[in-house]
């Protein structure tokens, strides 16, 4: 698979700061950490990822405020922060620093499980400097759907770095 | 993407038990998860996934024994075991089952950084009746060894259910 052009970007980026990744992701399945793994060299800036597909997960693994999944489900703006942040704190043990946490929550359809439009995507990215999230409504199938949202949550930490 | 019939035969498989699965990635770098989101309706069984890329990680989140990963690195099928059973345990909260895990490990290249053969991959996959190991040493580059990598660990649970 050739590398994407904004992971080779998120990558030499990381490298001009001396930092670490790491993704938690829901809607892409995996695909944001693959998409750095693709690129030469990763190894060295990719502390890894967790895939929170199922709900509770978000919370349990990554802690998410237990609270705000059940009172907004996991499609919302503050649930891409707290995953974002989230990320950062337990991928970072043992003295190893994980400096930027990038995530993805949303709805790739076809259906809505909770009614919000299909294409809804919120993207977290946290770093030394604080966290954003770009919140959009994209076009397209299920496939479209995740795999520009895998480009829209790399370009969002180019843009945060 | 095309779902890989592998992944779509990973999914009749848990739907004829009724059973979850999970995914612990190294080499892999969060392909056999994105395999599994490809299929469609595979929330009703993908509980999510791990990328624990880099080596502490397979111990502070999997917990894969640190010992074993300090004696013998983490390409190793013994460290695949842990892996599939870790991510089965930290995956099954709040009274919530994972009945599956499936672990990758391996040297995708163009580097081998203990000396290990490049291509030697070991995968993992344990269920409610136990826990195996595949150990394989693939051909081709790095793209290929992670990609032939995705399809053995998935026709390795289709073996196992």
């Amino acid at each position: 698979m050739t590398a994407l052009p904004e992971a080779e970007e998120v990558l030499r980026r990381l490298d001009g700061h001396g930092w670490t990744i790491a993704a938690a992701e829901s809607l892409t399945g995996g695909l944001v950490a693959a998409s750095l793994v693709d690129v030469p060299g990763a190894s060295a800036h990719l502390r890894g990822a967790v895939v929170a597909y199922a709900t509770d997960l978000k919370h349990s693994i990554l802690g998410v405020d237990a609270r705000l999944l059940a009172d907004h489900g996991p499609v919302h703006p503050e649930v891409a922060r707290q995953m974002a942040e989230g990320i950062r704190t337990i991928t970072a043990r043992d003295g190893v620093r994980t400096d930027v946490g990038v995530a993805t929550t949303g709805i790739a359809g076809p259906e809505s499980p909770d009614g919000q439009r299909v294409g809804t995507v919120h993207l977290g990215v946290s770093t030394p400097t604080g966290t954003q999230v770009v919140s959009l409504v994209l076009a397209g199938d299920r496939d479209a759907v995740r795999r520009e949202s895998v480009r829209r949550a790399l370009q969002a930490v180019v843009d945060a770095l």
